[in-house]
């Protein structure tokens, strides 16, 4: 079993426990940990590395990078030991979130393919140790990846020592799937030779350079994705306004029957809206996204996607065995790359993608919060959507129209932070309605937002918000005396209301 | 003369009066104008159109497209006439904002590189007259463009109806500068094959579909650009603080000596930037920009320069015919593109760009306003400085950090619009210094700002705010109640202090 997952003989000789690989672990050092919201993420050695620290007593800090959310319990164990000085560039943890928000841990909320860039021009502290999943090394040394790619590569790349989970519970069917293509440096690069989402332009494996990986760390458990949501009556209306915009579309003769490459979010909006894609005439769909949920699988089965990339398979467990013990089924019609290329604008852009993501609050302007809450409180992370909203030929924002059993409108006059400006939104879908933005000034923008997306409860607000501002005039109205008062008020009261 | 200006004879007869080519634009129409701030703009026919407009006495409204701003004196008069419904993507001018900023004109603040592909998706309304400058049109009917190339090919390729205006004022020397590649549509669409910013990968004229020329109207008058105001004291500062900053990055290694390829916006800061490089150590430079001004010529005659690719030749008059006379000197090292490859964020992130924008505004967190005054008065617009900013290697925005006076600081405690969220913000130049942002959490980044960039007679004021903030806690401490009260008394006393 081993030989088959370990197939170059002298790297035997470097499996050791979780807590002998943790040592090459030092105080200081930046740390780039494998996983996708939180497919492949190493599952061991952080729980060695914590234990080891603990037992030593000594002042210990560490920058821990990843592709984006790891295991929830990777990321509350270090942040609550206290050893985490700089996380990036996104996780979606309770315990870390805390630590954040206190101010405890810094935190860089990036865009997902700016991580790779970042480190590679020196724009980040470099990576000391990469920590990695993979279900096989290969003869020459190098690693298969497991469910996720990320930033493994350039983890990978830039790391001096190299620490592998080899994680025998991950089926090896999933060798053949990635696809592996790791940029030059700036002043040498080409363009990427990408122009299908199906397109494979790289290796099936991560190379590493010899001597690079210093220890091996048998493991044997399973990736703990969160269940999925079923679709309900909220999230399906919402993705029935979504499809029946593109039915418009298509008849318009701005789309055809297949649409565009597809992009969505992670959560059970997009999963709903992919779902709803099941019961639709639309046919021969193809995916370029960052996390392949549950739904995909679905489609692929239906015959209703043709191709699905992605960055990481993360299959509920409900949906789990199913997926992962037929991957033979899905090997021409998937792709696992690296989250440069994954979330890469140079791709968004000619591909032309429809971009799905979902908002925290949306203002009257079409100016989309995806992270703050209440304008303060990091949630998890700006993720790959500003990367796929800013280049996707259509770009969708959804966002249930309130929120907190109704005392939070999810459309206010400004929202509390902005992390994708009103020149990248295009249509705004609430279970309400949509807001087709584009060709419209804010004035138009406003009106079409409040009519069409609003919870009738806070349309009038809404209406008199605006009408108020308009007194003020401008290009984009605003009383600014009141524009945060929403959210004041909630603070203070517990309600927009 | 004529005949080496129009090449086919058949041409010929469409020559008529602006009054007549005017004719050809009707009430409801979507209107495309050459012209990139504002080089290779068309200077007659808007004239005849308002004319023949207040003749007629009938209502009528175009919409009006352009590359980016034009002419102040065809916005203004377009405006005032009351015929502009919806002006997109970029403007400039006095009149046109006062109308736009009552609301009377939609005007869609647009980046420079999406206008372009919206067209192509049918996002916006399709052009169906294109109103272009030419310094000649070939003997296949193509159009040679002259100092701006903007959104021209894809106004001509979209438009059933093209008028030119033949400038003889222009020189021919212009001809074979500009490089035209037009992308596919979406589904077929190809890498850009460009690596190099003096790459050409397109055609020295912009094809014509025959039979799409309807009108030439001759025209004798050259670009009117602004002066250019020479750099002082202050924008000479920030320009010294910039160039240092790059020399910090160079000896860190993470530079070379000829830096990366140069992007910088419009204005009096990037042109004091320029000029600072010309007493600089740095060497073969290389520009890909959008407008390339007066400093971009200096640089080049000094051979600080080796290759500098833009979207429009803007040069004040004072420099003026020094450089147009001269082109035959700059041939080699100069390439003129339209502006969804000036702007392409495939390229920026290609090359790796080093981009210089100007902020309004800047917040405590590095949030960047580029384009409303107190929130909601336009200004000009967002222009490329998203695409770039997004996207280059090396994101820096300058401002001074006060304005009016004194009255305004520049660094404030929440902008009051975003257009760069600070997810895309490297580095903040002011007069009083520089604060580099990168790898910094919003906490780190606030006291650096304060710290660094705001001017000492608020940077007290700013503090205090913060720490205010701080106790309200959060990954981005605000205090909501006082968020935007800077603003709010600034419009109220005419002063924040």
């Amino acid at each position: 079993m081993l030989s088959q997952r370990l197939r170059n003989d002298s790297l035997k000789e470097l499996i050791m426990s979780a807590e002998e690989a943790s040592r090459f672990i030092e105080d200081g050092m930046t740390v780039g940990f494998s996983g996708f919201t939180p497919a492949g993420d190493v599952k061991v050695v952080p729980f060695a590395l914590v234990e080891r620290v603990k037992k030593e007593g000594q002042p210990f800090k560490i920058n821990l990078f990843t592709g984006a959310s790891i295991s929830s319990k990777v990321d509350s164990l270090l942040s609550d030991a206290g050893i985490v000085n700089l996380r990036l560039p996104y996780q979606s943890d309770k315990g870390m979130r805390k630590h954040l928000n206190s101010g405890e841990v810094n935190y860089i909320d990036q865009h997902l393919s700016h991580t790779a860039e970042f480190l590679r021009s020196g724009a980040l502290p470099a990576v000391d140790v990469a920590i990695v999943e993979a279900v096989a090394i290969t003869e020459e040394g190098y690693i298969v990846p497991g469910c996720g790619v990320g930033n493994t590569p350039i983890f990978i790349q830039q790391a001096e020592t190299v620490i592998v989970e080899l994680n025998l519970a991950q089926p090896l069917g999933l060798e053949g799937l990635h696809d592996i293509y790791i940029p030059n440096p700036h002043g040498s690069r080409e363009p990427i030779p990408l122009t299908q989402p199906g397109d494979r332009i790289g290796t099936t494996v991560i190379p590493v350079e010899p001597g690079k990986i210093k220890a091996i760390v048998v493991t044997n458990e399973l990736d703990v994705n969160a269940a999925m949501t079923p679709p309900d009556e909220e999230t399906a209306t919402m993705a029935n306004h979504l499809i029946n915009f593109l039915r418009d579309e298509v008849a318009a003769g701005r789309l055809g029957p297949s649409l565009a490459p597809l992009q969505s979010g992670v959560g059970s909006v997009a999963n709903a809206v992919f779902y709803g894609f099941l019961d639709s005439e639309f046919s021969d769909l193809q995916v370029y996204s960052e996390v392949l949920q549950d739904a995909v699988f679905d489609l692929l089965d239906a015959g209703k996607i043709k191709m699905a990339s992605g960055c990481s398979l993360t299959i509920s467990p409900a949906k789990h065995d199913e997926v992962l013990e037929n991957l033979d089924k899905y090997r021409d019609r998937l792709v696992l790359r690296p989250q440069e290329l994954s979330n890469n604008p140079e791709i968004a852009r000619r591909l032309g993608l429809i971009a799905i993501n979902t908002a925290i609050e949306v203002d009257i302007y079409g100016n989309v919060n995806s992270t703050h809450i209440m304008g303060t409180q990091m949630m998890n992370g700006i993720g790959g959507s500003g990367d796929f909203a800013r280049n996707a030929r259509l770009t969708f924002f959804c966002t249930m129209s309130t929120a907190k059993g109704g005392k939070i409108s999810s459309i206010v006059p400004m929202v509390s932070h902005v992390d994708h400006t009103e020149h990248d939104v295009d249509v705004i879908v609430t279970e309400q309605g949509f807001a087709d933005l584009r060709g419209l000034s804010p004035r138009e923008r406003a009106k079409r937002i409040i009519e069409n997306c609003a919870h009738p409860d806070y349309k009038p607000m809404l209406m008199e918000y605006y009408e108020e501002a308009l007194q003020k005039g401008g290009h984009t109205p605003h009383n600014l005396e009141k524009a945060l008062s929403w959210h004041v008020k909630f603070v203070k009261e517990g309600s927009m209301k």
